[in-house]
């Protein structure tokens, strides 16, 4: 880290997510000014958006909220798409893809995080993607993200660093890092379920992924301590 | 080029302009399917986006418009950002740049086009974007769109080919280029006046530019023609 003034600050692309919220508090721990970016881009739960605020509010961070129209009129395209043409289909392993699915969308939104960092004059921006558990996502992969950043300084004329704190962690190990950096009370108020409630319903897959790494990693989730606390 | 069915499709991102009308004529000389894309990100005048249905309904390829909101989001957030954070400025030489400019706006523009073709499974993108004529905006320049490439096959696992047929054109030579397509019926359509008028007002830069270009060239811009029988 260098002592340049831009870089003791930081832009952390933020979901509220367990994953982004590590993340922010691996950049609390590495620049002086941390500011969190949330994006709006129609998904599918919007309690995602309230526990971003939440956490950023515990961590006394600013939270911005970007909203992004454009992926719920890619996936509707591509259902409802009324002009045809002639294009022949090549032979894809993702066509049982959900059409909702759109490709590049994390390219597009750390595009969208470094234009607000540019205005912001930040060049440091954390995001939580992550190699060893992409999920079939490329795009989360290290290097794309290397080929990104190039993108990004050569089209904007700075000097961006895209830190991916998580990049060859599994989710123990990402457990692990957070209960290091201090971030377990802010977990409690992460979401994960992809049913969207709280408490999580405990089952879905999303559950049983989070709960798997809180298992191996040998730490109690404090998002379920919270939970019966309320319950 | 080669021989594969989707070699011979193409996205062309297509503003109404005369650089986006010349590139779909350029396109058209050299794919089979061709279709275009057109973004209404909050641009001034909404006489581009009519223009732009125009000259695809002329060139009989389908048009397709999609709209990110997020552009206007973001050149006021500059001007409103309430939420205000330690952020040293360093030196910059683009302080006067107007608060609705948003750096990296072609690498965002062609990411999406990227996702739109992707579903389409569309290989072939075209983009007006001029290095000889870049304005100052470093997203426009060749190894931007080379970085931008490389993140957008490796992110989206496609073998996406950026074309850019007006790189290293001056406005004569596109001027030129166009007529050589038989693409002057089509930029009689065109739009390029900053006073987002028909008939143009021939007196602002845009104007004063275009008028430029094509008495260099040594050809009668066909828009002035068309203002003439309308006038």
């Amino acid at each position: 880290m260098n002592d340049s003034l831009q870089a003791k600050s930081a832009l952390v692309v933020f979901s509220g997510g367990q994953d982004s919220t590590t993340c922010l508090y691996w950049a609390i721990n590495n620049f002086n000014a941390v500011r969190t970016l949330t994006f709006d881009y129609g998904q599918r739960h919007r309690i995602e958006l309230e526990c971003a605020k939440q956490i950023a509010e515990l961590a006394r961070v600013p939270n911005e909220v970007l909203s992004i129209g454009t992926f719920a009129e890619l996936g509707g395209n591509a259902l409802t798409g009324n002009q045809e043409v002639e294009v022949q289909k090549e032979k894809s392993n993702r066509e049982n893809l959900p059409n909702t699915f759109v490709p590049g969308r994390n390219l597009i939104l750390l595009s969208f995080a470094a234009a607000r960092a540019w205005q912001l004059e930040i060049e440091n921006i954390v995001t939580g993607v992550c190699q060893t558990d992409y999920s079939g996502y490329p795009d989360c992969r290290k290097n794309t993200i290397e080929a990104l950043q190039l993108a990004l300084n050569l089209g904007m004329e700075r000097q961006f660093v895209l830190h991916t704190p998580l990049m060859w962690l599994d989710k123990a190990q990402t457990v692990m890092m957070a209960k290091d950096l201090g971030a377990l009370e802010a977990l409690s108020f992460s979401h994960t379920c992809y049913n969207g409630i709280f408490p999580p319903c405990g089952s879905c897959q999303a559950c049983h992924l989070r709960n798997k790494g809180f298992c191996e990693a040998g730490v109690i989730d404090p998002l379920i301590e919270r939970a019966k606390k309320v319950t």
